[in-house]
């Protein structure tokens, strides 16, 4: 069972391990922004690559795209961002501290200081992050950091669509950072000003939009649970016709249930022909598609999978994370901390162990690392006994660990361990990278 | 031979074929911002990859880092950008035009209106970019974009190095996006404000940094060349002395050829002590390292490989771009443009074209591709002629053509072209995913 407990647990062994730390700590943080540490980056890495390899390289129908964060300050007028992107804020007339409007307790008091009916008027504020592009400091230089990918997709469509030569249905996956000017962050890595999104824009014949929401309302639920997403723990959640964004007919979301309970992981909506209608119209652009089979020119619907990098990385951590009680070879237990992270996702995929610090071991097990390389991800520790070295590699879920010991300079074979079984297996060293090939699916 | 003219062919080129769009085009572009289209994105990730792997992946004293882009302002204090990180400007009196006063013609009369002796004292204009975090426009919520990575990796030494147990020398890799305010971008993705940034800090003992920052400077060339740029278009530029910034006693330039000139790709710096001893001071923590097999304490040195992906991305598009004039098969000649990309930067390995568009060719092809799709980036083709459609793959630098035709039905082996020397071989299917892994590196 996830527990409030279960979250410091994770953030403690994130902070402790590596995988991530507070942005700019050692000045006492910055605002929520977080920091990927060495095992953290390889994790976030999987998780985008997973995605990436799922959308564009093993589909036929999608292409990607990195478009720029910043962009013509016309695109979010034609978005609807400018006007309608912002949060009702209020003030508190006595401690001057500032809320959400719609986030306010219903006794009417001040979380803050206590005092009772002293907000303001809820004033409108945009999440969008402002900045100035080049040397003066004017209207006319006023640029915006994206608040969503999005938008760098829609404006491409005509350039994308012809150099592609794709024809509806086909889609544009973008991964890439995004800012929102948040009130209140929080959760860790879940809600953040800066984070990244993984998102997919695929342009359907508008008969065809309502088949194509559900599709990928199943396959991405699919993705998650393929990557070890327990299914008691996803659910898919559609939205109430209130709550629908201006420019969808239908959305869904994928929510994981993490501790503090169930949060969005990723949106799937029906975007309808909204966004390239709004930019066909503020630039005079033609975005339009030709159906030479039909003889009809018509605006792509769009069906969007949108899904936080940051909130995916955070629940397969989540997901993954268990404490167990396990033999301790003297007749007791002892507690193991384990990420049970799939093999596809986790940061190393095999630790190469010497059994000790030793003038026969070590150039062997050098020599094998060195073979392991090019092939792996991988891991060398040579410090403190073997199965100190073990819960080191569990707790950060490395599926493997190799363990050199001096029956290898005999046999020429080594030990791998499992980390999910602890069972153990003895491997030729010749043998060593098609057997981790098998076990590890790329 | 470089030539102005070859940029324009090679812009037009990624423009034409989906390498890089001007962002926001729709919109009259934006200030020099450039996407990077379907086939441009898998480029710059094969680069990016490359790099990762050559500094990660591929060795046992370099971890990764991936930082947040929004830092505490703190950081930009102690760094020494916020009060030197400026471009000395001028304005023209007589047409209002901007200039850096560093770059105005010796003759003293405006490049923009001609007028003479027309200019204002030289300012100090900060080249980063400013925003406000939280919903408070004022001087507490200032935050900066960042101008390097660098910093995020000097703030997080502490936590790395506790939690990768590494010891000098190792080192810190990290890429991610920079911003700088540049008053002259250009040259196309050469120079422009939003790009992004391979950097890797390298922490050494302070008697052993000019001997890694010599091993540094030799490994960042080998780097270039071994991808694929020749060697009469690559140089390693030390810096005169009056070239040096503050913090640094010694830094190269790796420059590339371009066709305006040679132009920067890389920097190799030995940042001395500075960038710790700054923060250490800033911050009041302590960011030294513990000898303890010599019982000392020291501030390590830093040497920083500091390289652009962009720039790389398109100094081996320049390097591999070539037109040709090649026999057209009637006994005269035909010009080819192709791209001889590494193998491992080429955005698609291999390209799946059925001779025809026909019922019993189309599912071969398609299970072809489908076999091949989870081991390489691969594209389908079947439109237009086989000799157009071997042009549109080398001109997108794919190395590998897979031709299916009416004898595979028989003999279940299909034309594997090769992108330079357009030879061919017959291969049969069973065998087609293994020979192309012995061709493709990884």
């Amino acid at each position: 069972m996830a527990t409030p407990d279960q979250m410091d647990r994770v953030v403690n062994l994130c902070k402790r391990r590596g995988l991530v730390f507070p942005s700019s700590e050692i000045y006492g943080g910055f605002r929520s922004t977080w920091d990927y540490g060495p095992l953290g980056v390889e994790l976030k890495r999987n998780v985008k690559d997973a995605w990436w390899r799922s959308m564009v390289q093993l589909r036929d129908d999608i292409v990607g795209l990195d478009a720029a964060i910043l962009m013509a300050p016309k695109v979010w007028e034609a978005s609807g961002h400018l006007a309608t992107f912002t949060d009702p804020l209020v003030d508190c007339r006595s401690c001057k501290e500032r809320f959400r409007a719609d986030h306010l307790p219903g006794s009417g008091a001040c979380p803050n200081c206590g005092a009772k009916d002293s907000f303001t008027e809820a004033r409108h504020f945009n999440l969008m992050f402002k900045t100035f592009v080049g040397p003066v400091e004017d209207d006319a230089a006023v640029a915006y950091l994206r608040p969503e990918t999005a938008q760098g997709i829609f404006v491409n469509f005509a350039n994308i669509q012809t150099t592609s030569r794709k024809k509806p249905p086909f889609g544009v996956a973008q991964i890439g950072k995004s800012f929102r000017n948040e009130i209140t962050p929080g959760n860790f890595i879940f809600r953040t000003r800066e984070f990244e999104q993984m998102e997919m824009e695929y342009f359907v014949p508008p008969g065809d939009a309502d088949h194509w929401y559900e599709h990928w309302c199943q396959e991405r639920l699919r993705w998650h649970l393929d990557l070890g997403i327990p299914e008691s723990k996803l659910r898919l959640r559609p939205h109430d016709p209130e709550e629908l964004s201006h420019y969808s007919t239908a959305t869904s979301d994928v929510e994981y249930e993490f501790p503090w309970g169930w949060g969005e992981l990723e949106g799937i909506a029906n975007r309808t022909d909204f966004d390239l209608k709004q930019h066909a119209e503020s630039s005079g652009q033609e975005l339009t598609y030709f159906d030479q089979e039909n003889d009809r020119r018509y605006v792509p619907y769009v069906i969007e999978p949108a899904l936080g990098a940051d909130r995916a990385t955070l629940a397969f951590l989540l997901a993954a994370y268990e404490e167990e009680d396990v033999a301790n070879g003297k007749g007791g237990t002892e507690k193991r901390t384990v990420l049970h992270l799939d093999p596809r996702l986790a940061p190393i995929k095999a630790a190469v162990l010497p059994l000790s610090r030793n003038e026969r071991l070590t150039p062997i097990a050098e020599e094998i690392a060195g073979a392991l390389r090019p092939h792996f991800m991988i891991d060398v520790d040579s410090s403190g006994s073997i199965g100190r070295r073990y819960r080191r590699q569990d707790e950060v879920g490395t599926p493997y660990c190799v363990t050199v010991d001096f029956d290898t300079l005999d046999d020429h074979a080594v030990t791998v361990r499992d980390r999910d079984s602890m069972t153990q297996e003895r491997i030729p060293v010749d043998g060593l990278v098609t057997y981790l090939r098998e076990q590890l699916p790329w």
